[in-house]
């Protein structure tokens, strides 16, 4: 269970996320907490009707769930929602106590005078700052982060400890970057001297540009573009140990899990879904509303298309067309 | 070679590590090595019969080897112990130098005034350690690491520089994690919604709880559970750049291999091995004793179930059947 | 655009890559842009004959391009090299302002008397510097970076924020390591008890060596030598979150890109290409001048061979037999 700021009524909670109460209103509740672990004073859901027994046999307290829950008859207080995860996702925002910034730059940080960071913005201990950076409102830098010159961060930004932004980034409003993330790191760019046989620098000299409400998460990275910008659209979540390499633009609301890692100057487009180690080659376009799934793997300059539908393997083909392929050849491997 | 503390004779390694001496147990060792950088003053070993010419001709002063090497005429003296990898590796952690931290806090840490050490608990340089938090006896936190508040920390732990561990982590004793590492990230939950294509973000208000003896590599991060724990058993190694996602329970003596990607709410039971680059989805369950070959994949809600068998490939078969598909289709795609 | 430190004229920036100038030397440039974004004063380049009448009618100032370029009227100069794009590359590293970095160790840096730095070194904020490291000339340590004890690191390298450096390792001259990398850390190495069935730490005690020009990518981890070291060959380009395991030996000039993983003992020879999400098992060997695909998979103790010869696929094979294996894996799938 994780303890809410402070106890409120089941009214108080429907009222929050539009949902209509079947049982009594006025019973109180203290915290949120899975099915599994519910304890009494809690606030659970339910989105799959086949889970509805359980859900009213647990010690929970009050249960967010669909439609589908409206008819049963029931000890506990009911809160109906279209979108009963979605409506306990916002109870929890809600009612879960926020971590507890102090507004004001601790004495251990090192901020470069020339920056501006709005009053109540919190720098913690032994972040470094440089010059002519902006930080905005309610904005929070965590212990240890690294924010280069000339980075602008807009407000109710939250990056956890031991981030490391590189010069000139820029954050939009409501972003969140988890620990050891690194933005705006050189591309991966070289020319090979044919003299030689050595690999020169090509320059790596571009911008990086992170619009509201990304999520971002830890030891991730993500480089700045060669000579033009690296683009992460409003609302994409990125989840840990990402790579995505210079010149990539990653459209909005897109969401790429674990360990996927994009070469560069790629183009995702919006509401796409990337699973986990999908790997992605150069100047390929994931167009818009497709999947790709697990490992998954894009050949350079190749484009997928066709809004929801999903793609797995490597190459990756259309999901029905992929396991036609692995059927077959495991049907033919049993008659060997 | 590695120097060892102080030079010990044969006849004192032996009686550590529990071997019998064929040979002169007054030779003085100094070092540990490998064969192939072997010089006088140092132990070596030897757990193939095969490499045992090569190792006895070696510059090195004692081996330690099997009961195959028992019978072999030799001017070194020879350790015979049942298992002479683990009877060198035991060797090398008695002789070898610990690092050598300086107990005590350096002033240039910032603790928490609730924080509570153990008097010969370590904090390096640039530590920041939160609110209420715990930290055993003989444990280390290296420098620019940074501990959340309410963070609980065994005895004899090791934490190498710029480590984060996010608040509310509980290590157990014995605990080693590598630099880069996070601990208790959020996991990756959001939940659309369909009026806006939007993603908003799901709780992630639970736990990790680490276990003793678990070690942890580089850059590794491992979420904290979305309501409940999750949890790393007794004994788990996991290398560098592995991910686990929210809710992953993992048993006792698990072994998992550099970059593994695990998303949420699985299972891994006790002595499993994971190789390196396996990706696994949601929910799915690799029961006791299983193996999976590097870049396997294993589907949402699979179960791989079987002691010591061996499963390759994604979606992961077992390896004998997989090897046997691979040779199928190379067979017909000769014949085209 | 990317702003020069000052302008200078096409006929100064011909001189200085050995470029021969078509039309009106004296024109002045200001920047380094992409064709897409070249704004008035942008010098660019173009290495492909078709892209050269876009690159004409482009707002740039000035066009490095081939010989292909030398027969075409323009009203814009030409400066025609033998390789365009390392010209540019060129002209982009000497013209380019490079970051200011302010010789002399900041005040909240923390380094031991034993240190010895250049008097010209860099040692930014927050740094923390080990017993006997050596620093060379020019040589920068980004905020918040720790080198561990008796580290060596030549000049003119640029260690960026936030990089780890475990105590004993060396690096050459000219070597950038970007953010979050973590250089040094223990191999994964442990000995089964078969009496516990719990893993013991082998010892991992070796070095590493990593020599002149190489370039270490974000969040990428490079583990030491259990007994003896893992090598970075001169040259050697590594992207973002590569792992390589213990005892690694990389040649010269190998290029190895994101998210790609070498388990222990492996041997990459001089000028070996990895793409992507490489995974190699222990003790193989990838042979001079070999590429491997995106993905693709080498079991242990391997060898792939062949100059120029690309790879591709788990277990990897030349890519021509891997791409009739997929060929004819579809078409029976199709019949089916």
């Amino acid at each position: 269970m994780t303890l809410l700021v402070k106890t409120c009524s089941v009214k108080e909670v429907a009222e929050f996320v539009q949902a209509r109460v079947l049982g009594d209103e006025t019973v109180q509740l203290a915290g949120i907490a899975s099915v599994e672990s519910a304890a009494p004073g809690d606030l659970i859901f339910v989105d799959d009707e086949k889970n509805l027994p359980r859900v009213l046999e647990s010690r929970a307290s009050a249960v967010i769930g669909g439609d589908f829950a409206a008819g049963k008859t029931n000890s506990k207080p009911l809160l109906i929602a279209t979108q009963p995860r979605l409506a306990f996702a916002r109870a929890a925002r809600f009612l879960c106590p926020r971590p507890e910034w102090k507004p004001g730059i601790h004495p251990s940080a090192v901020v470069h005078p020339s920056a501006r960071l709005a009053n109540d913005a919190t720098v913690e201990e032994r972040v470094v700052i440089g010059e002519h950076v902006h930080i905005g409102e309610s904005t929070r830098i965590g212990a240890g982060s690294v924010i280069g010159a000339k980075v602008s961060i807009g407000r109710d930004c939250d990056l956890y400890p031991n981030v490391t932004v590189y010069p000139g980034v820029l954050l939009g409003d409501h972003v969140i970057v988890h620990s050891g993330a690194v933005l705006g790191s050189d591309g991966f760019g070289y020319v090979r001297d044919p003299a030689t046989g050595r690999y020169e620098k090509f320059p790596q000299v571009g911008r990086l540009e992170i619009e509201d409400d990304v999520e971002i998460g830890a030891n991730t990275t993500i480089d700045r573009g060669a000579l033009d910008a690296t683009r992460i659209g409003r609302g994409a979540k990125i989840d840990n140990l990402v790579h995505i390499g210079h010149n990539c633009q990653i459209g909005e609301d897109v969401v790429i899990a674990a360990q996927t890692g994009l070469s560069g100057s790629i183009t995702i487009e919006k509401g796409v879904i990337l699973g986990g180690q999908v790997g992605i080659g150069e100047h390929a376009r994931i167009e818009e509303g497709v999947m790709l799934g697990g490992q998954g793997g894009v050949l350079p300059n190749k484009v997928l298309r066709g809004k929801g539908i999903a793609f797995w393997g490597t190459p990756a083909k259309p999901v029905r067309e992929y396991l036609k392929e692995l059927a077959t050849l495991a049907r033919l491997a049993k008659k060997q």
